[in-house]
């Protein structure tokens, strides 16, 4: 008899499911469930952009929607599908994603009293309402406690648990003096499929709390309350309200509950996995392994790799986490990222691309894919800066912004447009070779995300400047395929390596380097660590007069 | 009775004629023939984009057509008008523009044995061909009479005379050997309106001569034959063939002859003025006096000022020219330039600014200008290079290139647009500033061309940057007005001062900077000359992490 698995994708926007044969992989069903509330599921204020704030409510009805979306869809491709052959389900979200929550586990902002309040509702990843905090926190750690940032990259984000909990505190203190207790949104959506949302006894994702909220078991969890005290002593009074330990998302966080079997239409005991990040569980499903580094190409990118946990492993400067556990167990999971990839293609599309292009954004990144399709490497002349949204990885700046240089009179929109794209190609490498500088091997690089299926150039460009073969994941939800095959484990329905390597696989199509290419790019390489260094580091001091001149003479060489 | 003069006003695609009134610049008439010849009226050759050459016929034909239409609309606007009213006419062209010539005078190009070869015509401004040469020339001046660099700025250019004769030579030494000398474009019409185009006894443009072909008193004219004879021999040779003087514009060339009075209906014997590059009579036209500059503003710039040729004046490095009489007898001219201004512009709204702008280029700079009008220096957080041409001044090198800075996920076109604007008015404080720092103070502003009449937002950050009020010249066509006011001198009508101050005049609406303004621009130019040292000198080496954050400092506090 068949066997099935969920998946769970909370996205920023939107959740979606995916219904996988364990057998194969095979996709039955997958439906979208966009958060209704605010602007595209973002509560927003008006008078301070910083805000990103969501409606649980939206989660709850979500998971409703497209649990029943796939099972119908799963209902109809199959003939004798039987929801009880689901044995399992895995949950993903963003994060840092906090929820404030009553002693019972229930949102603050599902409160009558708390409906108005946007600071007890879900503070989105997104949110940067918390800079001040971060930066408060970053410097007293590097005082106090320089280990736990030495496993975040060396910052502390406003994007992270502490500093929106610290927010929280100052800006609204009865919120937080409401809040019981704070759980993660991907910690939540389990538990409520439990059917336990004590704050004190659920399970906790490592992967959250490694990631964003400090926890190591190195020195014993969360940062010690000495430390949390000096930032703020009803936030050190709060830890005795969080938790001691956190779990790898191969641990069953318990059985579907009756009231939810029942409204969602599966069998009451189905397994329930601890949750983690869309990222970490895409990562799996993206087939990671040892040598292999995952990207999620998408608005920004998460890059992730896995490094085995019996070895010391260096703390890699300027890279956002490394978490025993995180992505799989019995391997430290190492997360980067770039703030911004897709983004940036589509602020320059939808800004700076002239309709002779073509009259929708669609038609105008064809037009611009054709238009440089011939240009060789360097062709342009131009070089960017991949910073319009910060630099995530390795320099951890989001006070960092654009640079296009090489510009002259007769530059067009495409040729920006691959600027870009190699902007963030040489992005990605610098990530790459920051990890391969600590001792961990980088062989080959396994891509998902809409990118990675869709631009074909960009694809190309990235084997030519990063130099291994890039690969394309076969699944096109690659974070619920990962959430799924964890369902299946911790419902014990195989071991976990063995579901991954049966569940996943990439595309038949791979994109080679083309040696003459990469030795242009590995050029101009040059020229971009160079204004990286220049205009990101402190320390940088030399000279800039050879770069406006060095990309001349290669545009020169590959035009001629 | 009235008394007029005409000035002609030969451009880059056409040339235009202007009638005015001596007695207080009134314009009668004014027409505009398009140079039929090539694209636009210049003759290019697909396997190379430095070439462009023209046709001399060209300048025939559109002498006959303008002069002819404006004094048709002068009869038609005044009743009593008579064309022997006419007493002077002057000629300004641009430049440098050889054009190799037969020992009679005639152009190699109207012979049918050169019809077909493009070296034997005239060799525009614009061509860039000549770029080896030119970096041969400077480094032999460099070493064997540095004081030719000096007046020139440091460095010969590939635009200038005697780079394009040495082109010419070494590519084409038929069409070399058979040039018996050359003439310039300024220079030939005069000749050819007096009858007299003998290479030998043409009554050549100081202002020419002095700035492209380093004739200079100082050393008795020409480079020496021992300098050219390095070149090259044959060239050395030619120099007995072309000038020991050369002439101010207010100097009578001659008379009209007979067959060309006939051919325009004007009157035999009309005083011709000797020629002068256009920039330098629309200087004259603006109404150029001691501590003002002259700013033509179209698609590149040109600069300048006159300073009093009783007194010494130091060379000023980076500066295209300083030239005893080519703007006024009794000054030394002082030229400088930017590469491309209005360029720039155009640039971006053919490439980069999409229609939700408007549908055509004007609509779209309209409502750019509209959607920039509330914001404030420094809000879009923008810093640009003016160099998507190069940079002629101060730093002489045609080798850089544009460079932006500061862009987000959010940044819009129009607020790319202010930082262009900007930065070509940082680019034309750096010119004043270098003129001031070698002692000639600089108290305002006066602009002709399109951009300062059209373009009230430009101006209006002109006045804040520059930190001086921006005047605007009253006529549209100063240089053709500067060509008149020299046929007048030359006819003797009047002193040249008179004539100047009668003639010229400025417009009621002056641009005067505002102090909070310049407060916020004098940071911004602090940035700007950073980048421009960084990137435009050889010498720098320094620092860059503070420009990124310093201009989102400047952007919070300009937006708040």
């Amino acid at each position: 008899m068949k066997r099935y698995a969920l998946g769970i994708d909370y996205g920023t926007n939107s959740c979606r499911s995916l219904l996988v044969d364990l057998s194969d992989g095979t996709e039955l069903g997958s439906t979208v469930f966009n958060y209704p509330s605010g602007t595209l599921g973002i509560l927003t204020d008006p008078r301070d952009p910083n805000v990103a704030r969501q409606n649980p409510q939206d989660y709850l009805d979500g998971l409703e929607a497209v649990v029943k979306g796939a099972l119908k869809q799963a209902r109809e491709k199959v003939a004798d599908f039987d929801p009880v052959q689901v044995v399992g389900i895995g949950i993903d979200t963003t994060g840092s994603t906090p929820i404030p929550v009553a002693k019972d586990g229930t949102p603050l902002a599902l409160l009558p009293e708390f409906k108005d309040n946007l600071n007890a509702y879900v503070w989105l990843w997104k949110d940067h309402t918390s800079h001040a905090e971060a930066a408060e926190i970053s410097a007293l750690a590097a005082e106090m406690r320089p280990q736990y940032l030495a496993k975040c990259g060396g910052t502390y984000s406003s994007e992270w648990w502490w500093s929106k909990i610290l927010h929280l505190r100052r800006i609204d203190p009865a919120v937080f003096a409401s809040a019981y207790s704070f759980v993660e949104h991907c910690d939540w959506i389990p538990a409520v499929l439990t059917g336990n949302t004590d704050p004190l006894t659920i399970k906790r994702s490592v992967c959250a709390a490694g990631h964003k909220a400090m926890f190591n078991a190195e020195w014993g969890g969360l940062p010690d309350k000495e430390f949390l005290a000096k930032l703020d002593p009803m936030v050190a009074e709060l830890s005795d309200r969080l938790f001691d330990v956190a779990h790898t998302a191969d641990t069953k966080a318990g059985e579907l509950c009756s009231a939810w079997a029942d409204r969602l239409g599966l069998k009451a005991g189905t397994a329930i996995a601890v949750g983690a990040f869309d990222a970490h569980m895409g990562s799996v499903g993206s087939g990671v392994k040892e040598g292999t580094i995952t990207k999620i190409l998408g608005t920004s990118t998460c890059d992730l790799m896995i490094a085995p946990n019996n070895k010391p492993l260096a703390d890699i400067p300027g890279v956002c986490g490394i978490v025993n556990g995180s992505v799989l167990p019995g391997y430290f999971g190492i997360e980067a990222g770039q703030s911004a990839v897709g983004d940036i293609f589509l602020w320059l599309v939808h800004n700076l691309v002239p309709d002779s292009y073509g009259s929708t954004p669609g038609d105008k990144f064809v037009a611009m894919e054709q238009a440089m399709s011939q240009d060789k490497p360097g062709a342009t002349g131009l070089m960017a800066l991949d910073w319009n949204n910060g630099n995530r990885t390795i320099l951890v700046d989001h006070r960092l912004t654009g640079l296009l240089i090489g510009q002259t009179l007769h530059t067009k929109a495409h040729e920006i447009y691959r600027a870009y794209i190699e902007a963030t190609a040489f992005g990605a490498l610098t990530i790459i070779n920051r990890i391969e500088e600590y001792g961990v091997k980088v062989n080959e690089v396994v891509n998902t995300g809409g990118l990675s299926i869709k631009n074909a150039t960009l694809m190309q460009i990235y084997a030519d400047v990063i130099g291994r073969p890039m690969k394309v994941s076969r699944s096109e939800q690659t974070c619920a395929l990962g959430a799924a095959i964890f369902g299946a484990a911790a419902a014990g329905a195989g071991k976990l390596s063995d579901l991954q390597s049966t569940m996943t696989a990439t595309r038949e199509k791979v994109y080679y380097p083309i040696p003459d290419n990469q030795a242009v790019y590995a050029e101009l390489y040059e020229i971009y660590r160079t204004l990286h260094d220049a205009f990101g580091t402190h320390g940088w001091c030399g000279h800039l007069h050879p770069v406006m001149k060095k990309l001349l003479e290669i545009r020169e060489r590959q035009r001629a």
